[in-house]
């Protein structure tokens, strides 16, 4: 299993040519105006199934894009005093929220832990889609409405996330004693791509991100490398199905791209990138952790990892990272 | 490449345990009910793209399920007389009606061909979902809607092909020379499925069928048998996503299955199976086929053959068979 | 991914044909009582790394085969009040017990959670193996020592899992508030095979087992059905290696088998099986299944998952089964 | 799917380093003298199967290399009026002519469409082969007679398609209204071969070409990055055969190398190149393009296709291109 | 790696169903006639490449079908006493005689060995092939002339085998010491077929068979079983060149099939089948051993192994058979 | 299948960075020192199995590291007078000394053959490992111990190597008749490797050196670029076993690299690379031949192949290399 991509020693530097829209900041604001005009609308009820006596567990429901209910777990440590430091952690590609015995970590770790659900992936939160004019799809999320950007699917769940954050600030409304001002956001792989969108989406409403092999980074350059995962669709699409598209494919998708996103990012961050991950080429990793807009940044290497990097001892590394910052 | 599925004396008699829903008639004759509730609203515009001198190719719209407008090509020798033969094609999984030139073979042997676009998996056909409360799903197709017969993906796809029929005979109001009492509905794979839908609900509007390696029958055993193809999405839905969901989903399922419908269909029918064949594997076929309405059925069996069937010595055939019927 | 072995219907009755030595049950006698000729010399200390506030982590040794000391990680809610139930886990194949922060289910779910080390396969247990006379290898721990059952791994690595049992009983003389008439034992895959040997080895020392899709049960068959995973260890080294040694290989192997040490179980126990799993194919299953030395079992069937069955649900069912037995 | 060869901007100016035989020019002359001193032969008889009343199609034979008889079709419109444009078509690897109803399109675009079958890889066209005293060969074509340019058989093939050519020219002696200015090559993959063969050996006898995805160019290039396809015959032959004859295989491959043929063509080309085709790496096709002997010569690039290359894509572009330089 | 076809106890009785041709004797007594009116004229000379002082080795040429030149290397201890045992051994697909020095067992152990090239195959011996009319091929050599047996590869290949065995017999008579009492054949794979042939062909002239793995027994099961290997020839020549030609094919093929000959032979004969075969499923082998036309016949089995077969351990057993019957 | 790693032109002057232990000769003459504390006691016996009579066969056991019994075959030309020159070889990984009808070439070639066996992997030669605290393993030998250089397992294996060219110069004093000042040793992939060490541990016991695509040399760039093979064991190791035990495990393999232990050599040698080779990557073998210690260095690079390399032409190459330095 040879290395995916360029030596560590290029990557250190690499930045790689992400073309930027010039209406970036205007689209992403417009789109999160257009959810905010919708009530949030938190729910919480108690989580079905067998119990987790160590932990509290809530099912929760909020207003997305569009006004569309997205679901969410809240799970916090039974008998920890508050008010609790929280996690909002995004999920990877074809995931969901899942169970609740499936998120036990973070909030073993003292965490109030918000596991957002992904739209159309997962169980409980549908995609309702009754505008498709701009583009049609060959399989899976990655070119669902990718002719405009407007029809994107990824800007609806991308605006899911920056709601999801809205959601952590107003958990004290609703009782659940939480420190808003120790909100980190979370994720892998797609996860990752949600979480850096949320970092640059909510300004100051949150407090550090944490960015494992993230998707959706330097889009062009990962369906030219990447060797298995869902850039995999895009090369499909263009290839199969539209192959005289390709401009337009990539001018949409960089509304999206992380690498643009990173640099509107203002906390501290914490990356994991993997030299042989065939799926998030490190090298796409690097163009978003090298524009990354806050000069705390680091990135943990795993030489000779896949898209699994670095497992638990990444999760140490990231507990210890948020020690240092006090936001545990 | 061994035979992927049961020796051919044995699928000579196939009929495999294929749960039929006791409303399955009123199900569908209620979509289509639904469906005519819209005016079929039939255009016809001259094909863009380099001209192809010896035949007339139209773009055509009309409205398929819920009054959405679905994309098709007429092909037409240019100087035929007619009223001509139509044949009715519908398209495998994941391709679309793609271009005029790729679609001559039937116009040059003297038909009118209306090759029918499938909602969402090309390029001029959306698929607006805007209720989707019945399910969720795990990429593609297979599982859209899932949850519930009455959104699923499928109800609204063979509603489309119905209406394709209709459209058949709409075309001499439209100045279009076709005999209407000669279509024959054809098509390969998810096409198969397709063409056995559009026999089952036309009734006496189509005069033959022509079904290659169809797929969506005798569903629950291509999931257990396929090793190649989108049966492995409903493997994929039921292993990581709703594991516990699996007769729910076979139940849905049971709606659409071929082996149901073909029971249903009144017309003489020429299929091919192929022993090879590791996404629509024989035995399926062979559930619908040996179910088929009609005492004037066959099967092509190609011994060593893999999805791809008989190629050009299928169409060989079927030309044949038609011609035996007067129906070219 | 079609299914790995015989359909469901025949599953259900399938107990194979696996031989049985005469002097099984001498056999283990004389080995646990070899191991227990040393004490057992448990030691906990705190677990290293950063802090899980919910849970009581503490770093367990203990002596197994031959005083070899085994690792293990004990978790626990940290402010439950005791006595818990136990919970003793066993690890697949080239696993060990890995970090603390990746086992929090358990002990959130209101368990004493005792993680077991596998030996050589982890971090922390070593296999020391100074008398390597009985036989050689091809790779991997299938066929380590496999030319004599004295000589076998399996036997220590069996050995260490009847001793963690025991840890269970010692852990209230330590001070860790446990309920030893709730000792239950869990595992999958090599964890599976484990957890049958512990009950069957443990008397009453246990009170219920959980056993998913386990390994080496009917270990003859499942070299001649498994398309994955490390049954094709034992077809590696009969293949190349000894291919005169077959039937020596599974004489060795029958003191191991799940399927024969499945009848000395006298516990109630719920089994998972997975109808499409390569590594541990169902038949397999069955064949220790069914032999199960208690009339209180069950077995979860998931029809179109592969070797990580159940995933959640199946963790949800096992709570449900505990729950249902007052073991929790 | 990565990228399977250089970046694109790096292949705007490849050209490799592809030796040049001193005598490759008298040894075509030689070739085509040879082949030229048996009478073509031309006979065109009704091709059978089911009509395909929109077009006339003939069954033809022409004397190839040593007189051999090569088999053809010829596809004409029905309807439209004389002298129309020619395309004189070849096959790639492993194929031959097929069925007539499979080769349509050129005809319903207008013109006299003659696809010639390859010797040995059809169903219709012998490759006597008497003199094998030049080498042997591993399996398929790609090292059939190695040994020797004089006994290679791509010599034999190439010669072939120079006569194919001369068919075109003799066509309206046989009452079939072409006209001959307007005769065009085509082929892709190792029909693309073919292609620039007959380009560069049939002087102002054709008018342009149309050349997708060549196979035989920088063949040694090709042998070394391939990742798929008849490359890997070279391969084989090399590694397992006759790995002693490294330079004399090339030498030999030299002669029939599309990078240098290319220099000897006089006409317009419109190539394509894809840059993710594992089986004609975009820079063995650079290598051809740019070596081209006409200035008016374009390549479409296709940036996430495989060696499917442009689909119907490509072919409205064909289209384009020759309706451009008045050759339809 | 599962069995890759029927269980053992099965497999003990297996002849399966294999047509024979009427004329089958006739056709190879009149092609053996044939061969036969052309001289042997074997020629003896020194091999070349560094010398094996231990082994005296002949570079050996004689005239097989159509008196067309084979190559074979004559390999003998230097030291031992004659006259010695003959082994005449055929090799497997796509191989050929190689060099002496990787053929030095049979010796080692006591033996003239006769090496015998493959025609085409190899380095040294060409297959002119002047008469194709019979039929073309899609690669390889399983489908070259099989269009009618008179033309088929390996009515060539078997004639040039039942010739090694009479260049065997004219040793004696070049002054090399031999015992032409004790001639042994011997292959693997298609060594192995042509082993069966040799023996059936050669009467009396044979006095024992050694069949490792066979290859061309029961070819059409062969062709619907092998997941890999050559007979996947057949099947992509049924499936994309020819797949209107399966009776014709299998009719040719049946002139050639092990099974049909095995029931010639009047040798005794120790075969080898694997039951984790791929290439050679051990169905097909069964269906030549259980027609074997010699009472004193057996099969070692090797229960876990592919292709391979028993690898040295099949040689010393071969070697003991010999001992037994007093052939060395 | 394309080149495996960089172009020719590089690979001559590659040298890579690998780093070297600063007490690595003193590690090396210690390990040995204490190997050498142990009476060699090499025994002669007859070998088991069928006879060869052109051949003399003993079974050899001697004292290799620890004082462990090491397996070896000697075979000689039955009837050439001595003294003869001496080939030490050494196994591929997962191999052993196998069966000796397997062996017989070097011995054809008028060498006494020493065919040793490698410690745990082979049928004979055990590996007793008492003191493992130096580390886990994942699976195989290449992480066994490798925690630190003491407990590594190839510390024990190239120490037991060394120890054969001891038995070497042993032989006359048993009443072998060779000539001690002409011993070579030889080996291929980890083979080659093992001939690396013990050329250079052995000083002027050893004339020449036959090193063919050998395994274990700069270690981290094989375990970046290898795609099969052993390498990916440390892949394994270090993505799911010990992520952050990169540098130690490095560190570790320092002191058995073939690139720092080439240095050390003093001899004549003649290496082969093949620049396809995916299991010991052609740079791996440049760094170990650039830095070869002794100016009479040769490389035959095969540009077309795997890791099979030369086959038996390298062979040939090297009985012409021995032949040269007089040293047959």
């Amino acid at each position: 299993m040879p290395l995916t991509d360029l030596p560590l020693d290029v990557l250190r530097d690499y930045r790689g040519d992400v073309p930027e829209p010039a209406d970036l900041d205007a689209f992403w604001a417009g789109s999160l105006a257009l959810a905010r005009g919708h009530d949030l609308a938190v729910e919480l009820t108690e989580a079905p199934g067998p119990a987790l006596p160590a932990l509290t567990v809530h099912d929760v429901r909020f207003s997305g894009w569009a006004g569309d209910r997205v679901a969410a777990w809240l799970l916090r440590p039974a008998h920890l005093p508050g008010p609790l430091p929280v996690v909002v952690e995004f999920i990877g590609y074809s995931g969901g929220r899942g169970l609740p015995l499936d998120r036990t970590t973070w909030a073993a770790a003292g965490f109030a832990h918000l596991v957002v659900d992904t739209r159309g992936q997962g169980t409980d939160t549908p995609d309702p889609d009754p505008h498709v004019s701009g583009g049609q799809w060959a399989r899976g999320f990655m070119t669902k409405g990718v002719g405009d950007p407007a029809t994107y699917y990824y800007r609806r769940a991308y605006v899911d996330c920056a709601r999801a954050v809205d959601v952590a600030h107003a958990l004290p409304a609703l009782g659940v004693e939480v420190d808003t001002s120790r909100v980190v956001v979370r994720g892998a792989s797609q996860g990752g791509a949600f979480t850096i969108a949320a970092a640059a989406l909510s300004g100051d409403r949150v407090a550090a991100a944490l960015v494992d092999v993230p998707f959706l980074c330097h889009v062009r350059r990962g369906a030219q490398v990447a060797g298995d995962g869902p850039y995999l669709e895009v090369v499909d699409y263009l290839r199969r199905h539209s192959p005289e598209q390709v401009d337009r494919t990539f001018t949409t998708m960089s509304y999206v791209d992380g690498a643009n996103l990173a640099s509107r990012a203002r906390v501290p961050a914490l990356f994991s990138a993997a030299l042989m991950d065939p799926v998030c080429p490190p090298s796409t990793v690097f163009a978003a952790f090298n524009r990354w807009g806050h000069e705390d940044r680091h990135v943990d290497v795993w030489e000779f990892s896949d898209h699994a990097g670095g497992l638990g001892w990444q999760v140490q590394r990231q507990l210890r990272f948020l020690d240092r910052l006090g936001l545990r």
